[in-house]
Order: structure tokens, then C-alpha cells, then sequence
């Protein structure tokens, strides 16, 4: 893997790499915020999944994360959110949800997505791999997002207990079987078959499988996506109806922005903290 | 003056609006930060001029500054760079450092700049007369800046030492007369008379006419225009020759990016909240 950028921020060390995916079969990059306690040791890290359109960018320059994670030592750890490049399919109108910056954070079994859209196992197993060969960084791994990666955190928390101590997820797509978003990218990636979708939707995991890690979410009740795409009710209720450890905030005039993010981000890592220093 | 945008952002509120500005000739955007205590009595406020490309947004998606201006009580103003729009002139190449997104806060003299690009009144008279009619928002003001926004942010406070209270700025163009930015633009807004350079350039104005209000400058010494550009030992030796109040805080591995803004804002609110709150 390759540095492309550097810089200090809050005392830390905010960088930005590049690497050629065997999983992705295409070269990716992510960013990476060290704290100053990772120039002595190994650190545990949230992984943060962002949302539709974006790069791992918006959440490195937006959220105001890395104030936080030094102070707790966590390292924050920031993927794209789709393959990219020119050998890689996108929708062929250009939408913003299918295709380049939306990969929904699955394994694609339907051409022309398969060859590269398998964020599923990248987020899963080789990203994490490769940070923990290359950084000081430990296997302690906690899973956050936001919208369509708020989804990916908790399908991927959810179905890896062993993996991760805990998630949280701002604003998530929390039952993308059930809403627009959902179902127009399972279609196209996963196919046909409904019941084939079902191992990538929260509610629908909670519901087989139950649920052990530690959940946080956090929703904005000014969010222009609430009632159509995200659906907090269904998770609470999947939740609720499995006795699971989880919480839903609902944020009064709040929007599905980073500047909700910025204003609850320090309340998610704290919470992640109890588990991943536990 | 028409509001276009409004969400919470760490408890108080984040707005946009649009007017038409008789000072630019042209429809202007500007952001506005309202703390919590906004909502009982008039606050007052930071006006943040940002640099080169930016517009109204950057500062206020990037820099994490409403945490702490939340908690401080204070309003943050945050204009445009330039006049925009179809009729408003743009360097012919589309150059990144004259015309749109570059407007120095000088007020043009040259064609065909002097009718848009007079973005010293703007900021000085016509904003704050705006923002305290329409908004709770006091006369209590003080000035910040980063990069060609520094340098805006220096220059306005220096020569306003009546209308602000204090000056901070980001690695500021201190002495923009003597470096490859500050020339070509001041060649094109204001002409070849190099003495009239000299009303916007910070160094000149605190050796000519002295310093009465304190400034605190912050600069990353891996930020990539320092020597060439921005020069902050010129402002440093013009503050030291008049015994003026000010210092020049130099940060080990920081660039010129808002993750060194982000790091360091929370400082410098803190350093004008002493002055606006007295």
C-alpha cells in the first residue's frame, strides 16, 4: 500500500492511502486518522462507513472526528464506499445510487457488478488486514456509518460479532429491503430473489439471528430521507422484540447532514470507547 | 434577505441566506452559525473571511467551529470569497487565484473588476449592517480569516480597529504586495500604482500606522505556501517593530488544509471570546 497524503491534525496524524484490492479487483483508496497515542502503541479503531456519493473524504474533512479519537486514542479508519475507476461498472444513467459511490456494502452475484462490487468482504476481511499488517493499529475494531453505510455497519457488526465490539450508525438505511434505495440496488446487484437480500438488512438479521453487540443509533427528525428510506421505527422494533442491547436517538431538527454527524460523532465514539478499551 | 437553508447543528442553528448586494452589484450567499443563546438576547459574533476557491461553505462544513462557538455564546458571519454570477467578470483562463472565489477583499479600481469586486465594503459596511438588522446578532465583532481570507481578516481589522474587537487568522498572505499571489491580484483590482498597493497590505498598514488591537496568526510549518506566499515572519517583525499586540503561533506538521483549521479554531474562538465578552 502506498501513502498519498499527510498531514497532522489535532496532534495526531491524518493520512490518505492507496492500495490495489485483490477483492475489489481494482486499486482503492481510504484515509486513516492515527492518534498520538499510536506513535507508542497499538491502538483499537472505528471503522466508518460513509454514505451515498460520497469517498472516504467527506467524513476525514467533515465530522470533526479526529478531535475526539485522539483524546480517547482510537484510530478511525475510512473506506470509499464503492470500487473505482475505469474498468469498473457504473449505472449506465449516472444515478447516485447505484453503481460508483454506491456500493451498499454487499457481495454483488448479478453482472456487470460482480467483479468488483464486493465491499462486503473488503470492509470484512482484507481492509482490516491490511491496516493491522501496515499501522499501529489492533485487532479491537469497533463499525460505524452514516445512511447507506449506517446500513453497511450494522449488517456487517451485526452478521460478525466475533469481529467488532460494538455499532453505531448515524441516520442508517435500516431496513433496505423495504425502501427505494434498498430494493433498486439488490435488485441490481444481488438479483431477483428476495430472500437472498434478506442476509444484508438489519432488521431482517436482528430478526433470524437476534442480537449481541452493543448498538447506538442516532436520527435527525429534519431528515428529508426519514419516512421513505430509513425507517428507525423497524429497527427499533426488531430490537425490542429480540431484547436487544440498543438505542435509538432521535434528534429534534436535525437533518441527514454532517452537520448532525459533527454534532453527535463524539457521543458515538464514546460509546464505542466502554467497548473497544474495555 | 431571503433565508435558504436551516438545520441544528450542536444545539444552535446553521443557516444560508441570499440578497442582493447593492455594495457587489450581484446576488450573494453568506452562512450564519447561531449558538443556543441565540434564542434569548443578541450574541456577538466572529465574521470568518475564507481563502482562495472557497466559498461560504467550506468554513462552515469543515472547520468544526460550532462546538465551541455554541458553548462561547458567539454568532459566526461567514461570507462568500467574491462577487458571483453570469454577469460578473472571471479571469479569462479561469484561473483558481483571480476573479471568482478570489476576491482579496479589496475594492476594485480596474476594469473590469471595480463594478462587481468591492469586497472591502462589503464586509466591512454592508454585511454586518445586514446581519444586525435581520439577525440577533450585536455590534460586539470580531474578525478571522484564513489564508487570502487571513490576509482580509488583518487588513479590515487593522484599518476598523473601531469596528472589531480582535483579529485572528489561518496562515494568512501577510504582506501580499511582495508575494506572486497578492501581486497579480492587486495588478488587475487595483492597477500598476503600487502605492495603492500598500491600504491592503497588512505589514504596510501596521508599520505605517501602527497596531492597537491584539491578533493571534497560526501557521502549520508543513503548509506547502509558507515561504513563497505567505510569509509570516514579515507580519511577526511589523508586529515586533511597533510593540503591537500579537502572536505568531508556528505548528510543527500542519499544511494549509482545515484539518490544521479544525485543530486550532476552538483556540482561536477562545482568544476573541476574551475580547468580545469583555
Amino acid at each position: 500500500m502506498k501513502q498519498v497524503s499527510e498531514t497532522r491534525c489535532f496532534g495526531g496524524r491524518q493520512l490518505r492511502f492507496e492500495h490495489d484490492s485483490e477483492v475489489l479487483n481494482c486499486t482503492t483508496q481510504f484515509s486513516v486518522f492515527l492518534p498520538l497515542r499510536a506513535e507508542k502503541t497499538e491502538v483499537p479503531a472505528v471503522y466508518f462507513l460513509s454514505g451515498l456519493t460520497c469517498t472516504d473524504e467527506n467524513f476525514s474533512t467533515k465530522a470533526g472526528a479526529q478531535r475526539v479519537a485522539t483524546e480517547l486514542g482510537i484510530a478511525l479508519i475510512i473506506p470509499d464506499t464503492s470500487p473505482r475507476g475505469d474498468n469498473v461498472a457504473d449505472d449506465a444513467d449516472g444515478a447516485y445510487d447505484l453503481g460508483l459511490g454506491a456500493g451498499f456494502y454487499v457481495n454483488a452475484t448479478e453482472e456487470p457488478w460482480k467483479s468488483n462490487y464486493q465491499m462486503y468482504d473488503y470492509i470484512v476481511k482484507e481492509l482490516p488486514e491490511l491496516v493491522e499488517a501496515e499501522l499501529p493499529v489492533n485487532d479491537k475494531r469497533a463499525i460505524a456509518g452514516h445512511s447507506m453505510g449506517g446500513h453497511g455497519a450494522l449488517v456487517i457488526g451485526l452478521r460478525n460479532s466475533d469481529r467488532y465490539t460494538s455499532i453505531s450508525a448515524f441516520s442508517p438505511i435500516t431496513n433496505p429491503t423495504q425502501c427505494p434505495w434498498g430494493e433498486k440496488a439488490f435488485s441490481a446487484y444481488l438479483g431477483d430473489d428476495r430472500e437472498q437480500w434478506k442476509q444484508y438488512d438489519a432488521v431482517e438479521i436482528i430478526k433470524s439471528k437476534g442480537q449481541t453487540l452493543p448498538i447506538r443509533v442516532d436520527q435527525g427528525l429534519a431528515d428529508g430521507f426519514l419516512e421513505e428510506q430509513l425507517k428507525p421505527e423497524n429497527l427499533k422494533d426488531a430490537i425490542s422484540e429480540v431484547n436487544g442491547g440498543g438505542t435509538v436517538h432521535l434528534h429534534d431538527g436535525y437533518d441527514h447532514s454532517y452537520y448532525f454527524i459533527s454534532s453527535f460523532i463524539e457521543a458515538q465514539l464514546r460509546f464505542h470507547a466502554k467497548y473497544l478499551t474495555a
